[in-house]
């Protein structure tokens, strides 16, 4: 039984720092480099985007991924005319500490979407992964089977900066994703950090992947993940392993109990399966389907992706309200005097925000 | 057995909004409102708080509540000059839904506190109040025997607008009480809005109570609320419910086994006790000096304490910047009308944002 995957180096074994990318000795590459791609016209890539043309599709996220201003306007131009053709799909967040086996189930699981003859887009939200090079989704190969369908489009984690703005790269790729007819979309990322709420609001449904275990395994995941899962599945009920499932199964049922009822009215369901035996994958799909089936009825579907959509516009607006104060040279200098003065007890906490508040209406006229 | 408080009407009975303050018949009223009371100058103010003067204190956290410049001029500066003498206290937050006996608990709680030769200040947060006219502490008469100790201070939630400004006048308030020698501040608040963040972050030790029962009470619970209790308590443990409250505990502890270990290191603990009968009290305050104990030792006391200090700067700031934002009646109005067109899908969340915040930085030059 082999369940190791890429994730569990960052686990167990150090990682070196900066050898995550081999020195290349190709004395071909340079001229290869120079090498450009065809550039389309706007109109070219949403024609190419809406024929489901795989490749036109991956340039269009490249430029979502640009921080160069001229491919950021073309992207731009091409979500709005991307943005009337999306909307009729199921967004599936999946989360789990590394070596939950992520990447093995959503091979698996995804097999079986594509068997349904659905198209299925693999994304991933990880804002570390500019430091490890893609410590999630950096490698295709993870997910073999599905990384050769033509009706799956695998797509690693943006690896540019903050939080916010992978978040925002992803939920773009989202809108071009669907204007390409994938009507199941599936955002990883690890459950381990503050990407979990980015993943949380532009998904359906959420997804916790959980090990059987005496409660070590849970030291990993971020408190307050487990109040945000509409779906706990126990991964690698298999062999030997089937009572422990069964019985953290009970636990975490029994837990769930002791939450109060979502918003949605969906009381989350726990279920046990095996990613790499393929035991349980139907029972797991089907529980989503349900959910979606359940609060497309109610009226929940449409409620939540209205309150998200809101959400990322006000998001932005504040996210980009505080990078104009947090980034100016003057204001970090001041906060820093003034968080010294906090900690010592000369001034108060809210003296201290007025002061530097007063600095920044007068620097920024 | 009569555990009926003034919380409980909110529940079951309808509220007839705008008859909470009866009107005056009273022929005096106006003559009366025209007495003036003796207005102290800041340092006269410090004196007096320092004194343990609890008039002057009141009238000094008066100042602070009040939305007029002149009297936040003092009020600062009154909060400058306390500052040196704070921080030597234990700051415990209390929550629980309407009905599950706060008053009669800090009551009993407080009686024991003063039995230690402790001086206790009790503080609300309640961003309601300004609609109910004090849902929760406006009528001291709620803790009977606390009321009138003279080692107590009791002051109901500020009622002005905002959370963020009711929290800061309560965060402003608490230096003031601790300046007055007040070593035990309890922070009261209702676990059912955006409240118990606010306390969470101003408290030593977040303490939780909870009724036995099927569960049917936790909805009135806010999600996310039990991941941040240092103590769960469950209260009413007396007479036929007992054994009923002793479930609960152990449900109760086998949940929270299954979140991840607080950062303080402190496993939450889970009691039962009797507000009304007095039953457990030692106990439960027992808990919350081994937690006093045990995260001064491990260093986490002060840690959190200075993270809290920051937190409010931080948070101050990001608050007021977005209240420029928002309180522009331009950007309102652009606002109503983005959001229109990204609900409608004619515009992606993003771009609304920016068209937004470029209106936004026209505007404010």
């Amino acid at each position: 039984m082999d369940h190791i995957e890429n994730d569990e180096q960052f686990q167990g074994l150090s990682v070196n720092k900066g050898t995550s990318e081999q020195p290349t000795i190709n004395p071909y590459l340079n001229s290869f480099k120079k090498f450009k791609r065809k550039t389309y016209s706007v109109s070219e890539y949403v024609d190419g985007i809406r024929k489901g043309n795989i490749s036109i599709l991956g340039q269009a996220v490249t430029l979502i991924e640009s921080s160069k201003p001229e491919h950021q306007s073309i992207a731009q131009e091409v979500i709005e005319k991307c943005l009337p053709y999306t909307g009729d799909s199921v967004r599936i967040g999946i989360t789990g500490v590394p070596g939950a086996g992520k990447s093995t189930s959503i091979d698996a699981f995804g097999m079986h979407i594509l068997k349904k003859n659905n198209k299925l887009a693999v994304l991933a939200i990880d804002p570390s992964s500019e430091l490890t090079k893609g410590s999630i989704l950096g490698d295709k190969t993870r997910m073999e089977r599905l990384s050769v369908e033509k009706n799956a489009f695998i797509r690693p984690s943006p690896s540019a900066g903050s939080l916010g703005g992978v978040a925002r790269k992803t939920r773009e790729t989202i809108i071009l994703c669907e204007a390409a007819g994938f009507d199941r979309i599936i955002i990883e990322t690890v459950g381990v950090g503050q990407s979990e709420t980015a993943v949380h609001s532009m998904v359906d449904f959420f997804l916790l992947i959980q090990l059987a275990g005496t409660g070590d395994e849970l030291q990993g995941i971020k408190r307050g993940i487990m109040e945000m899962a509409d779906g706990i599945v126990i991964n690698k009920a298999d062999g030997n392993n089937i009572e422990k499932s069964r019985l953290a199964q009970s636990h975490f049922k029994n837990a769930l109990h002791l939450f109060p009822l979502p918003e949605s009215g969906w009381v989350p369901k726990v279920l046990t399966y095996s990613g790499y035996y393929e035991i349980g994958i139907d029972e797991v799909w089907n529980m989503i389907d349900e959910y979606i089936a359940f609060v497309k009825e109610n009226g929940y579907f449409e409620h939540k992706r209205n309150d998200q959509s809101r959400y990322w516009m006000y998001e932005t607006i504040n996210e980009r309200l505080k990078n104009n104060f947090y980034n100016n040279t003057v204001i970090q200098k001041e906060l820093g005097v003034c968080e010294e003065q906090v900690l010592n007890s000369q001034i108060s906490s809210f003296a201290a925000a007025n002061k530097v508040l007063d600095i920044y209406q007068k620097i920024s006229k």
